[in-house]
């Protein structure tokens, strides 16, 4: 006996049929005796037709409208759900952002949950209920409908999850758990019993891309132990919680990587305090983001930065420099296209010195030179040449007896 | 200067070139110097298609669950043409039902408002915002979402045209106005400038169909001048006001019909006092509509009814009556298909005697022989053969001065 908050995503409520499974997940939670609060998003491709229809309208679209117009979607799927379940004779109700007491910052289209009132689920919960909360969406004091962006519906379970003090948060999604790598790419790749927060935070923001760094954080924050698993398979998931059991006893616990990344150099910089920050603020404010910054000061009175972007960046990187070059007074822009980001991460490098050097090494031995090099307490991420990028990947996974993890399901 | 609520049905904002030509009628509005409300449906099919997903979900939807479904369908509405204005340069921000203060009783499906909350509304509307209004939806005093059923953006933009004491409350249409009688049966057919309350009242329950009686009665109850108007054409429509102006001059001012009528006859029934309401009830327990009824009661111990039905009513009336016959106590039923309905109305029957007896007159000379007669204050409907009921509009039409109103643009 237990409250379990559980978080379906867009393709696994993607139609009918899906939504009826969906309720199906539902009612073994409760067989198994456990209270259950269901978040939902909108189905499958239904946010991408409104933001059409609001493009055909508008070259553009007020925040506060599409905050009103996107929210639709999830009011959708909890009806619809509310429905399913209530025809497999549970007893549910649905509720939209506001409903449920999610209440927001005045920010549309990316606001911040500010506090969760959970009496009204708690009433309901208590009467044998099963709650629908639309996920994504909250209100702000004065009555305006927001949305919390990207991944904003894992943050609504997360957050409800924290606030009923919820026992666990399921978030369930189109792949069966976290992975050691990426398995269309790499044929050793292995399913995780278990992450910490920390480790999921690298790995989510390298591009693993099943939950939201910002759910993980608020998880974090609060102590939400979640899984990730999937809506079609009955198999274990990942579980992401502070204290990981070391049986695994990992170092690396995964490898991330990511392609079409290029690397830009600003040579002959002039070197005084003020480069550095006017040239990022100045690409920040264009909306370049850029990842790895290395500065190589000799110490003379010119400098060398480069830092690496999306190569799709790469264009109106290179107009955003030319257009500030008497600004900024460098001498030379490069940039080299054709790279990837390779990273390992775990939470036990913190332990082990000389993880790093075995990751160089391990390239080295595969003929994989690193181009740049970013090291944080958890992970160190390399830029190599893009045609090498399985192969180091596969290298890593190897070395770091990832591929020697068991075969979970 | 004045403030002119204008009400878009679903045809009206179907897609989103129809929603950047309701913009279009909402800034000449704005242009001639009044402030607007703008009242939208949901766009189109949405109503259908969200219906069909809930009838696969379940055999017998929760109205609950209906209405958080159905009022997305307006919500999207609203966003859209709030979007649209905008990119016309307009001010124009967009609310709900709850959003906009819309109260209504705890009721499922055909709530009805119990008070609007003007406040908001206002303040937009004195800093120069035109406020668009999701119609057909509002929220109870423990914020559960409702809707007002059939017809209920025509009442929201009603309600909202008498709490904030509009100028006017202008329904668009796909058609132009309120007609003598249906232009695509009869040539002659003229639009009318101006009718009362009490005769679009007799003419929307006959099949009118361009304004939900519901919204008549509003309007009447709290003096709300309504115009019925195209939403494509910009002609004048017909103006709904409690005094017309006479200088049309006319007993009758419509003819509404409508096919597909079936005569039921009881015969033999005992003529006890409980008979009568024993036989309409259990029709109405299953929800057969029954319009006319004419009780030929002859002083003996045996009397004869006879109802009209819609014809696709008949089957299930049958079994209905067959089902229940020991209780009712009859002898026999007989049935006419075939029929139709055909009503003369017009506010200065009051002051007129006999318009029926010219009717009857007319029907006649015809050769139309009358089957069933029901008479109000402002009407008289006759039930005639279906083969007729063109020609005896068309007479009805003629000797009634219809066909000489001037035609209007």
């Amino acid at each position: 006996m237990g409250l379990i908050v559980q978080k379906f995503g867009g393709t696994s409520v993607g139609d009918v049929e899906k939504i009826q499974n969906v309720a199906g997940r539902v009612a073994e939670e409760k067989q198994n005796g456990n209270d259950v609060v269901v978040v939902v998003s909108a189905m499958g491709k239904t946010t991408d037709k409104l933001v059409e229809m609001a493009n055909e309208l508008s070259s553009s679209p007020s925040k506060r409208e599409m905050d009103m117009l996107l929210t639709t979607g999830e009011q959708v799927t909890i009806s619809l759900l509310a429905l399913a379940l209530k025809e497999k004779g549970l007893d549910a109700v649905s509720y939209t952002g506001w409903q449920a007491g999610i209440l927001t910052e005045s920010v549309h289209g990316n606001a911040r949950i500010l506090d969760i009132d959970p009496n009204k689920i708690k009433e309901d919960l208590a009467a044998g209920r099963v709650v629908v909360v639309a996920g994504f969406q909250g209100v702000t004091d004065s009555g305006e409908i927001t949305t919390l962006g990207r991944g904003g519906s894992d943050t609504t379970a997360v957050a409800l999850a924290a606030t009923l003090n919820a026992d666990k948060c399921d978030i369930y999604t189109d792949v069966t758990g976290v992975y050691t790598t990426d398995p269309r790419y790499v044929k050793g790749a292995r399913k995780l019993l278990g992450v910490s927060y920390d480790e999921m935070l690298e790995l989510a923001n390298l591009g693993a891309g099943v939950l939201h760094p910002r759910a993980v954080e608020f998880a974090k924050n609060f102590g939400v132990t979640l899984e990730v698993r999937s809506s079609m398979e009955k198999e274990r998931g990942t579980v992401i919680e502070e204290e990981i059991a070391m049986e695994q006893n990992l170092v690396v616990r995964g490898i991330a990587f990511e392609d079409q990344i290029t690397r830009v150099s600003i040579i002959g910089l002039d070197n005084s305090i003020t480069s550095l920050p006017t040239i990022f603020t100045t690409l920040a404010k264009n909306h370049i983001n850029v990842d790895i910054i290395i500065q190589s000061g000799t110490g003379t009175d010119k400098a060398n930065i480069s830092f690496s972007i999306k190569s799709s960046d790469l264009k109106e990187t290179l107009e955003v420099l030319e257009k500030n070059k008497e600004v900024l007074n460098y001498e030379a822009v490069e940039s080299e296209t054709g790279l990837s980001k390779v990273s390992i991460v775990g939470a036990g490098m913190i332990s082990n010195p000389g993880v790093a050097a075995k990751m160089f090494e391990v390239l080295a031995a595969e003929g994989v030179q690193v181009k740049m090099v970013s090291t944080s307490e958890i992970k160190v991420s390399t830029v190599v040449t893009e045609q090498l990028m399985v192969k180091a990947v596969e290298a890593l996974h190897d070395a770091f007896e990832l591929s020697n993890v068991p075969v979970q399901a």
